[in-house]
């Protein structure tokens, strides 16, 4: 891949491949004919090694995409009439073109407010029970958390924890996109029971695509009423694999000597350097502490229109002008990032 | 797989592997980090594949199953209000758990009869313009087929033109379900061109998860007007793939060097050695025609007892006493035919 | 409106005006302000009346058609991955445009088959517990059968009764669409319990349009765990009345005094009158018993038109050549049969 | 109605009964038979007046509530994926139970700010072409506003004006909501053409019940081209009247002679007279200017307590403390309102 010319891209974490480990896995899972459509042994050991990792019963289904999980375990946790209560920054607000919507016929987002991109326990009170058992309204139903979040910040165990009692005293599912769940986990250093079911979490998206494998997601079960519903509800979003030992042997990989923390520990670790080589140029301002692997700063314009155009890649000038997002994966490379330092360094010298 | 307690199994074509060349391509694809959604090299070079295949210009979209491919075509092809008309023992009718219902936002599947799982142009005829126009009545809005059927029959290319004629003269959409595409289109020995828009139809669920790849699907769109509408729909479903590649890697190898041809030519035959095997045996009655690669047949209670208890493994007494049916796989091979004649000729020699 | 040219109309009983006493109760709530969505006085008192009359606590919604009320019942009985079992020629089956699709969300109406119109227990017993927890199926959760049926035939209480055990046993809801209620309960002779939820029934559309009001329908809801859903549901459809109290003063009419009663048993009885006075004609045949106030016949074709020259009005050659549809509403007058009769006659002697 | 203890309710104009011009149209609808759903006389004529009234072409669907028409406009005008723009404060968006996301299939209410319930040309501006064609972002497709809007605001027709130009020039359809239509024509002095069609506007909910009908309201569609699908829709939502003709009634009344202008003129003038007392008080402060027929104001909770133990209704404390809605409906009375202000008077000069 690395030609001479090729220059670092922090556009995202879903450019990256699979690791390696989990290629095997599935090169594997293709020796031989197995029964169809989650009834076969691999998939039965990816749930027993959730079981583990996080200490509890559970039950587990896999899908291809992020957006399935999230629309699918929010379908789960509120009747069409409901409420799901979310950050204006979320990725179900804003990325899944209403795929919550419609997998929920027709539920209805409402916005609660906070700093960082997390919905603040004081704000979410205030809308927990709103015009509850009023005919006229939509009723809140699910609180939906992003951990971590769309811009890289982490709630604490304690955050969670506030927002979890809320949603129980209410009666209101709480549902986590963990899209980027692992390089969260290892960013707070908890168990994976301590931020999820132990903390008040019915549902979980456990996101792997963008942290190592080539295209599973699983949705994690902590509400066992919930799984029957799920259950149907996967196959007639036409999200049930017939091949679905392919999706096992890919998240079994992926949990196997903890790759997974080893690839979130990286991307972030890489997110950490880019932040300190960025944070010594005076021309540079950081915007977000660095919680995991995606840092946002403001760069001169004219910084920007040079890097560019030397071959990197990242998003600027979306959130306001200047401002730049830079997306550290599991495959970044120290030399990638210190060779995009030096350009920098390269430029504001000239 | 196979040790020496390894028997046949004519379950489903579901439960075989991904072939060796696309298991090489997803390899190859994971070298380097690519575009996402769709926007890579291996994504558009899918694309023109399936042009020069299809001999006209059209639009690829790749999603994972077949329920999706077919939920999402009709959702574009009909309107909430309107009807689909498909036969009863139809993919979408049966065994979609109303996907098709979900993504249309509930359109009604209507039943045209018909001999062998297939519609016929007559009863086509009957109900293509029924109460058009009446707000009281669900509106025919599109006409989907399944080629090959899920009994193994085909549509020779006048019954697909005589289908088009019809849903033409009505304003009606043409969708074939083509999970098994391959398999009919070898034993028709036309063109890819001549079984789909030379004789009317506008959207087509290409399959392949059956047939070589391990999920992969292609919805070939020859009414372009729709795929706009397509692309919304596809995220929304969280069918939309981040790591696009993955399937277009796995698609085109299935289309090079005639590999998928390939693989469905051996199932058939296969299917057809199976036939011609069984038919030998009085005791047997073969109850379709073997047109691809299924097969029904009647066998006697205490043959399908023996074979079950010997570790074969096909389906039995579902669609009435002693009636079962096999379905060979492109991984079938001669000596597990044989392997199984020879057990039910030791059955019956007893 | 009777001008010399006016000529009697058996097209529907949906022609029919209001009760008088209808209309003068609409006066009467006319005269004061009133609390708004069901909170006044009237309402009230329009449940406490159907308390009376089914002899058990229940919940009732008003709602303005036939349609919504049939619609909002699937919608609380089924999930959007359910099945519906219900005749082919039911109403929600064919004359409502999709509506119980649009309010389940995607259900699917299975058809049970049956003579006259009606769903036998043989076949529902076939259909009712189908590929149960199968996740490829939908899942049988309601039956529907409608009292009397769109021919005009009756389900016997033994009926009802065997369907509601079927029902029973395998744990799905029972919905009754009593579009003409009150014509099949002068009919039957028995009482609205015995009718409805002795006999199984959990949710009974309450037909009163077609039988003396302008525009009121009532949800009758036996099964209380339904109520909350539909409360909202019926919100959320556009089905709540600001000024409720207009069709609960209609409903109220329409009860007090066997108003109801008196009027479906003068329609029933002029359906009776036209079928002996048919009977009479060697050249018509009568193809149903006449059980309610819908009426089917054979007559000659030359007949047809004349009558339909002369001005008279009903359906014909919709079910069949020379099939013609006689419904008679509370307005029809014995005047206007025996006129009809006599042009018949008049037609039949020349 | 008026007994001695009776005190004047300004809880919401939705509590007044229909004007006796319109019971009075219904009565003698109610002489006859006629054809239904809408194939009759007075329905026809209907459609014929608001031809006359708007000055242009256009179609017209009654439906009994303005939570059907609402929602029935904006399903025409959106696909699920799409996006309505509207106030936050808007009936959609808070009053209807998710009624537009039921009818559209799950399309996205998206918020656009402004002062007094109105939504600014300027935030829309920023909004109506945001993220077009990016596949993981609704799609703005409708704005939709409301006239006079929830607060008693008007846009005047310079302000619908620009929004309508931004609407066309971003190819969204503009939707009006106009529950108070009457209210705020009387109040601009303009022509229904001018406040509409003449501005952009494309579907207009026209609502008659909170003005002297029972209930009916006018979908109006400007845009023919939206026709068809609408009729549809409405069979679909269970709100298509066979007994059509009593809607029409209700309407032609209330549109003959000017009855509806009337009305509405009356209601607003006693807000103004209202309001004009109401400032008179140093200890009340008036919160909004009474542009139609909704006035908000702070009271001290004494009085608000005083006023409400005497019999008097409003609504109070909902919006922040001590704040008090009062609506006045077209059967409020000059006497009420002195009735109300002399109670206040006594109780501020004790």
């Amino acid at each position: 891949m690395q030609n001479n010319n090729y220059k670092a891209s922090f556009t995202s974490d879903n450019i990256a491949s699979a690791s390696q480990e989990v290629m095997e896995a599935m090169i594997q899972a293709n020796q031989s004919i197995a029964q169809p459509y989650g009834s076969d042994e691999l998939t039965a050991a990816c749930e027993e090694r959730f079981k583990e990792l996080f200490e509890c019963d559970l039950k587990v289904l896999l899908v291809p995409t992020g957006t399935a999980a999230n629309a699918l375990c929010l379908a789960a946790a509120t009747p069409p009439w409901g409420s799901v209560l979310c950050h204006e920054e979320s990725h179900i607000n804003n990325d899944e073109c209403g795929a919550p919507e419609f997998y929920t016929n027709g539920a209805k987002l409402v916005n609660v407010a906070g700093e960082n991109s997390k919905i603040s326990a004081e704000h979410l009170q205030e809308k927990a029970g709103l015009k509850k058992g009023d005919v006229h309204s939509v009723q809140p139903s699910v609180v939906s958390i992003t951990q971590a979040t769309e811009s890289g910040s982490l709630y604490s165990l304690e955050e969670i924890s506030a927002i979890g009692r809320i949603a129980k005293a209410q009666e209101l599912k709480l549902h986590m996109d963990g899209a980027r769940f692992a390089n969260a986990l290892v960013s707070l250093g908890c168990t994976p029971a301590e931020m999820t079911w132990k903390a008040g979490v019915d549902l979980l998206s456990f996101g792997a695509t963008k942290n190592g494998v080539m295209a599973a997601e699983a949705i994690i079960v902590f509400d066992l009423s919930l799984v029957e519903e799920l259950e149907f509800r996967r196959k007639r979003a036409g999200q049930l694999f017939s091949k679905m030992r392919f999706m096992a042997a890919q998240m079994n990989a992926y949990l196997k000597d903890d790759l997974w923390l080893h690839n979130a520990g990286h991307a972030n670790a890489m997110a950490k350097k880019l932040a300190d080589g960025l944070d010594r140029f005076p021309q540079i301002e950081l915007l977000t502490e660095v919680e995991t692997n995606i840092l946002f700063c403001r760069l001169p314009e004219r910084t920007i229109e040079a890097l560019h155009s030397q071959g990197f890649s990242f998003y600027a000038n979306r959130w306001g002008k200047g401002v730049c997002r830079f997306v550290t994966s599991f495959m970044a490379r120290e030399e990638e990032v210190d060779d995009f330092l030096q350009a920098i360094a390269k430029l504001h010298s000239q």
